[in-house]
């Protein structure tokens, strides 16, 4: 007994060990490059960098230690070969209660406002599929270059029977337009990075990961001339009603949240969903 | 002259006959295709299916009837053989009195309110002329299809001396963009089919009726697989903003009408219209 | 001494009426065609027609005057021959006190107020450079015709370490789209006419002034059957929102444009900038 007590809180002991070092260098992998000035934030969640409350917390701390440090700019990118990040976990939000969802939610907001109103230049070198909340990670840096190839973007939401949250929406209607926002939501398209390219989702196209970043970095090193606090206080002007309206709505956004993802019907096709997964 | 009053009243009989048979069954035209699952609604006064009070009632009912039948999808068209619609009746605003003139405003907007926020999929088949209210319809629609010819669509209201209503102009911003917009607006353009394409007023050109319907169809088809619900909270999440602002302005706007209407330069405007119309 | 003082007071004596003159009959030239109805108002104020608050003035009385006059439309142009305006003028912000450049800034949207929402048509014919300011004035027209050739157009704040206000910012946004629009300001991207023409910042490129003068002109004249009336009413709808922001915000504006130009970062800046320019 004292045996099995021992074993067990070794276990749990590693368990915590295991975590803990996930947490602070494995979710997220942050490469500084020191004769560009830029960070490299790259999302290591295995196997598609699910967006759990974990993996968002991790995020923007990492986002705003790059703040913090001043660095050039950041590029945000996956480590994984085939996903810049599938978007929202569904397990955060399936068969979970109130509280825990509530917490989700919060940790979601929060990377929003760092991640929109990010004071140095940020680009995303989307190396993989980008759906859902991969697709709005990306929108909410101020360029794109998606990796050419079978992968797609787009906010696909409606295609699980979910919706795409207000603020997803609007970041999409400021990034594509109103009339091509409301097709792309309505219909969960996910777009082909020529269709991106030509619809405006994204900014360039690339080769492959390295050139991705190769060229997000040049779009950085572009403000090299441009002094830094003229051009975050233009960016808060251009993102400004965004922004506010998360401030204005924190609270009324997580209940609706919570609500619409209480419901059965909700329930019933995340429940279809997993199993899909599963069978996959 | 007890002939005459006679005669008189047969005649007022016989008109009045003749409106209650198409109010109830033919200034809206339904017909359902219980293979597609698909309502045709098609408009049905002659000669111009001018949005007069009562097609106004009677458009809105079909619509909600057909989200309460939970219908896939609506097409909305005209029996009509050369126009969509002429837009508003203009006799509904031209020497009235401020009651009758408020019943109409009220009666479009309620129909806006129940059209824009449509909880099932509809597209416009624009199968002829569509200036003015014509247009403002088929915006209000989730997709447009347009008849190639000689016909046009646009608000043109500047050019018979009125204006946009400013809840018109938010959607034609909504669906072309701010500057588009703007330009379309002060000139009163009438685009061709050709034009409307690209600009991005409709979204597909079609040879005839049947092919513009048939698109239409095919543009409902697309939803299939998608959750009705989600996709109906993502296209209220879309429009909240406009559809918000009617909640918030509905007994302003319809003074404004009735104000702006009862102008002696309007009513001088709308007599000098009418008197060509009657030259035609 | 006493010969010395006098000279010195001569000479300004001699700026001083220079200065007058120039503010009564040459800052703006105002040309008024019987023939087409329409007046030209040239910015006359050497080296770059630098916005002072004299030629803020001096524009703005002259626009009025135009829409007084019930003219058929205004073109908007240069006297000088490589400039259309350089903007505001920066030593109306390097080391002045706060009353003078809250008046200098009172007046920027005095100006913007008339223009923005002036009741007959306008057109620029951009006969030059048109950076910062200058762009603002063009955008804030209906139409831009822009000399083709080596001259550029743009909100480039950034570049000087200052920041476009929020309402011009609003304008570029209105004129190219929330994303084009974000990414000009964050690079204070100055556009070749061949750029400005696909981006949508201009809407017609012109071979001289003469032909940008003679194309606003014509875009004046497609209004000739449209009445004034409607045509107004229409434009301030859909003008209506960054209208009712400036008289919403003019104290909350003046006092932050204040602020922010006092700070040592922004007069370090400044100062660097005026002391290139003196190099030039």
């Amino acid at each position: 007994m004292m045996i099995h007590a021992y074993r067990s809180c070794f276990r749990n002991l590693r368990i915590s060990l295991a975590r803990n070092y996930a947490s602070s260098s494995k979710l997220v992998d942050v490469s500084r490059d020191d004769k560009t000035g830029v960070s490299i934030i790259s999302m290591s969640r295995a196997p598609v960098n699910g967006l759990n409350r974990e993996l968002l917390v991790e995020l923007e701390r990492s986002l705003k230690e790059a703040q913090d440090e001043r660095r050039r700019g950041v590029v945000l990118t996956s480590s994984l070969s085939n996903v810049f990040s599938g978007g929202l976990d569904i397990m955060e939000m399936f068969k979970k209660d109130a509280e825990s969802m509530s917490k989700f939610w919060s940790a979601l907001q929060d990377l929003y406002l760092t991640l929109y109103g990010l004071s140095v230049p940020i680009a995303a070198a989307i190396n993989g599929s980008s759906p859902a909340g991969g697709c709005f990670l990306a929108m909410c840096c101020e360029y794109r270059v998606f990796v050419d190839g079978k992968h797609t973007i787009g906010l696909n939401e409606t295609n699980l029977g979910i919706v795409a949250p207000k603020w997803f929406q609007n970041v999409m209607i400021a990034t594509i337009g109103h009339r091509n926002a409301e097709l792309a939501l309505l219909r969960g398209t996910l777009f082909s990075p020529q269709e991106a390219l030509r619809i405006g989702l994204v900014d360039e196209l690339a080769t492959d990961k390295a050139d991705a970043i190769s060229k997000c970095e040049n779009y950085i090193a572009s403000f090299a001339r441009i002094p830094g606090t003229g051009r975050y206080l233009t960016k808060l002007g251009v993102r400004q009603e965004l922004i506010q309206w998360m401030h204005d709505n924190r609270e009324v956004d997580v209940n609706s949240f919570v609500t619409f993802a209480q419901t059965p019907e909700v329930q019933k096709n995340l429940e279809l969903y997993v199993k899909s997964l599963k069978k996959r």
